[in-house]
């Protein structure tokens, strides 16, 4: 006999907020301590602190659980609590550089958090399901497998939106996250939880995942760093995933931090930790040291797209986008305009690809517990037609056929002084965090996912009311870009970050942080 | 008005058989040129020759068509035929090397041929179906780009089954290709016109595709080395095939050739001409020499699986392993007896994966004619019930989890020195070439198609009426065991080749490249 939703959602919310409310021994008795672990920007700057005995593992926890907490109660980011099991490994940590003079790994002692679908022994991986409650993982997935062995201390999972398809992030099961700057805006989806637990310094890498842009468009909202690398360069065995099982336009794993050089060593440290022997679909690729370097050094070609054709981007981005295009120039890398005609076929293709199995994927995962369909969920699946497995191979020909015109217009292109374009410089949104339930375009991300390409979205600047004005008579292309344009609301975006993607080629992990080094020294 | 489908097959034959029938200059009055050039074992030894100005590229290209003439006469194994092409690029690289002083790449020179998969321009890829005649590419696959840049020279396209999902090759368009050594047996398939026409030595590379066995069965029948990569490793960017589209269990490219040091080279150098640039779906991984020359050399843990558990070998394919077994165990490797209680679940998996369009890919090829089933394609189209995209993905996750499965399994394989196991080795097939229309048991080729692993197929020895008695008490397992089992006949079969497989994991060519290195020189 099914409980009703409402109680079983209610009876997981209880469950965290006892693990929440739990107290824990204080730090230090000034707030001395507490401000030296978090003088550490970076990953490279923590694990120095723990080098050199100046924290423990333990306090380094203790501090980010007191974050995470107040990440919580302003934006409801948190979905399952593991702060016990995290403080355990701490202290084993701890014991472990006294007994053995020196760190576990690269990661030892870093706090971390996990969207909700990725499995830990024990927990949940809900996706925002009320159905998929109190059913706990029986292992953990490869990558926590991997970043435990690197040292790192996982403290908590966090909120994504039902279905994960969307740019922001509700659900029935733990309810709607909100934006750090105002309640009313939404942080970004799907991967928001991370985001804002990342704003509070919560954690120090979180873990999302990306198929349209949730690891970029929560980066970008947030101010952070978020890499969404090519399909299986980590590892997705033991992830959950609405549409599981198909792999026509697949999604990626990727990290989210706060500072580059985190985002970078995580990215790096987990690459050479050599996952693909735990997971035969992640290509044995180390780390390329040597690719990295060229690209964080030379001189670059950068193909250049600041409107996509299709939705405007409102001024802060349009305004952050030429500035960092003049600086580029300025600094001596060339710039090439990037043709967007080719954006409407692959997005038209990708949208495709979403309503393929009729809506029967998120539609069994909702109705399973009785919950309500989000409004934008259930129009997705309403408009889902079934198509047979034969025009769903026809569909991924024609896929295939669109990554290949597009990889050769890349081949094409060439800057003034006849050299390839290196990455493109994209939005990663037309516009910054907007109140909730008005994000309605992300076809400048989901560009690359459909095309598998490495994309990295950057805080490039924040919108200024001062400097941001709307021209008064820009004509729309069309109705949403008439919606989005008159979204815009100086007053209340001011502020806002703004983020912006490097994009490289598939597979073009190293290259895509090299060149995000040098483009963040000239920020 | 469509053609009546023999029209067309007849003259697509036509157009085959007048070119074939051109006379082309005969080589030096004596045979010593012709005795030059195929004293070049490898290709190494043949682009020496070319090197050293000892043959010219002309001279090579005309005797391999006068070879390939004689393939086709004894085993009908060509479909399009391009020698007036292949000469005039043979006197192009001939020009090239008077005039530079060099050869144009490491396979300069060098006759290649080519599955009727892999798209030439302006020749049909017929894949064997009469409705595809008369539709010539519009452009060369990548595969053939990168060749001809690496400077081979492609002289014709051969024969393959109706479907291609068959261990054996015929057609109503090119009709059926005969063994070498008996016109009643088969060459094997599905890439049978590949592996006659090296026999012949008409070509000194074939590629061929692989997804269930149809590189390594008809290297396997021919005494032939073949390698079934990981897919992806070699482009697969404009080569048809059957069910395209899908990509849950997908076909992999490969070459063929008579020996192990052509095969090598061909790999190496195909690899590093990095594919990648011209098709995304290339994972960018270089040739790993050091991995090459570690397996070359170390002392090897070999899991032996001489019976899969379901078809048991013939009496040539039993004693030809069990020799190689001792072989290895004298020479100081280790082995590992393997467990083969995975298979049938992975078979089983592979098996319903074939049938989930309903049949529809294959019979709108062959109904687009006119042209009859053949019955085996026509049985396996009837049996064929098209699920819904949703259960196609369920499938998925069932594959992946099986696979995940069989990985874990090999990870927690040791030696008796508790050391990793390295390679397999398992026969090609539990039997020699067969009698046509008798071959029924590909288990032991695509179970590596469902894991996706390098698999290499290499001749081991030969059957001996003299030593290879079938034991009379055998008892069969079932219908199928019993019907294979009964297929043995030592006098027809005496002299046939014997293969047996390599086996490594996914994307692990340069390691079970190495390991053939070894044991052929124990063979």
């Amino acid at each position: 006999m099914p409980q009703s939703w409402r109680k079983l959602a209610a009876e997981k919310r209880a469950i965290r907020d006892q693990k929440l409310a739990k107290a824990y021994k204080a730090l230090a008795d000034d707030d001395a301590l507490e401000d030296l672990i978090f003088s550490a920007r970076d990953v490279q700057g923590l694990v120095k602190l723990l080098g050199n005995h100046q924290v423990s593992a333990e306090n380094v926890i203790l501090a980010h659980i007191n974050k995470a907490k107040i990440a919580q109660e302003q934006t409801n980011c948190l979905t399952e609590i593991c702060f016990d099991d995290a403080l355990e490994q701490a202290r084993e940590l701890d014991k472990f550089q006294k007994e053995h003079g020196r760190l576990k790994g690269p990661l030892h002692g870093v706090p971390i958090s996990l969207k909700d679908q990725f499995d830990l022994q024990g927990l949940d991986s809900t996706l925002g399901y009320v159905g998929r409650s109190f059913e706990p993982a029986k292992s953990d997935c490869v990558l926590a497998e991997v970043l435990q062995r690197l040292g790192a201390i996982i403290i908590c999972k966090t909120n994504l939106p039902q279905s994960i398809l969307w740019c922001e992030t509700d659900n029935n099961l733990w309810g709607l996250t909100t934006h750090p700057s105002d309640p009313d805006f939404t942080p970004g989806g799907s991967s928001g939880g991370e985001a804002t637990l990342l704003h509070f310094k919560g954690s120090f890498i979180g873990w999302g995942t990306d198929i349209g842009g949730s690891i970029r468009i929560p980066s970008h909202m947030n101010g952070l760093w978020g890499l969404k690398p090519s399909s299986d360069r980590f590892s997705y065995r033991g992830v959950a995933v609405s549409q599981d099982g198909q792999c026509q336009i697949p999604s990626s794993v990727g990290p989210i931090a706060r500072t580059l050089p985190s985002l970078t060593l995580a990215t790096k440290a987990v690459i050479d930790a050599e996952s693909w022997k735990l997971d035969p679909r992640v290509p044995p690729i180390y780390w390329k040291q040597d690719v990295y370097e060229a690209f964080s050094e030379r001189t670059l070609v950068v193909g250049i797209m600041g409107d996509d054709g299709r939705v405007k981007p409102h001024p802060p981005v349009d305004r952050v986008f030429k500035d960092l295009c003049e600086k580029l120039k300025a600094a001596g890398h060339e710039l090439v305009p990037w043709d967007p005609s080719m954006n409407a076929r692959c997005i038209e293709l990708m949208d495709e690809h979403y309503l393929v199995d009729g809506g029967e994927d998120i539609r069994s995962d909702v109705v399973s517990s009785g919950e309500p369909f989000l409004p934008h969920v259930e129009a997705l699946v309403n408009r889902a037609k079934p198509v047979s497995v034969y025009d769903y191979w026809q569909l991924n020909k024609r896929k295939i056929a669109a990554q290949q015109a597009y990889h050769e217009m890349w081949n094409n292109a060439q800057s003034a002084s006849n050299r390839p374009v290196d990455v493109l410089l994209v939005p990663t949104m037309p516009h910054t965090a907007m109140p909730h339930r008005t994000c309605r375009w992300t076809g400048y991300t989901k560009l690359f996912n459909f095309l598998d390409y490495t994309a990295l979205s950057f805080p490039a600047g924040t919108a200024s009311k001062a400097l941001d004005i709307k021209a008064p008579d820009y004509e729309p292309r069309d109705e949403l870009d008439k919606w989005n344009w008159d979204q815009y609301d100086a007053e209340k975006m001011d502020g806002f970050a703004v983020g912006i993607q490097i994009v490289g080629r598939r597979l073009d992990e190293e290259k895509v942080l090299g060149v995000a080094q040098q483009i963040q020294s000239l920020l």
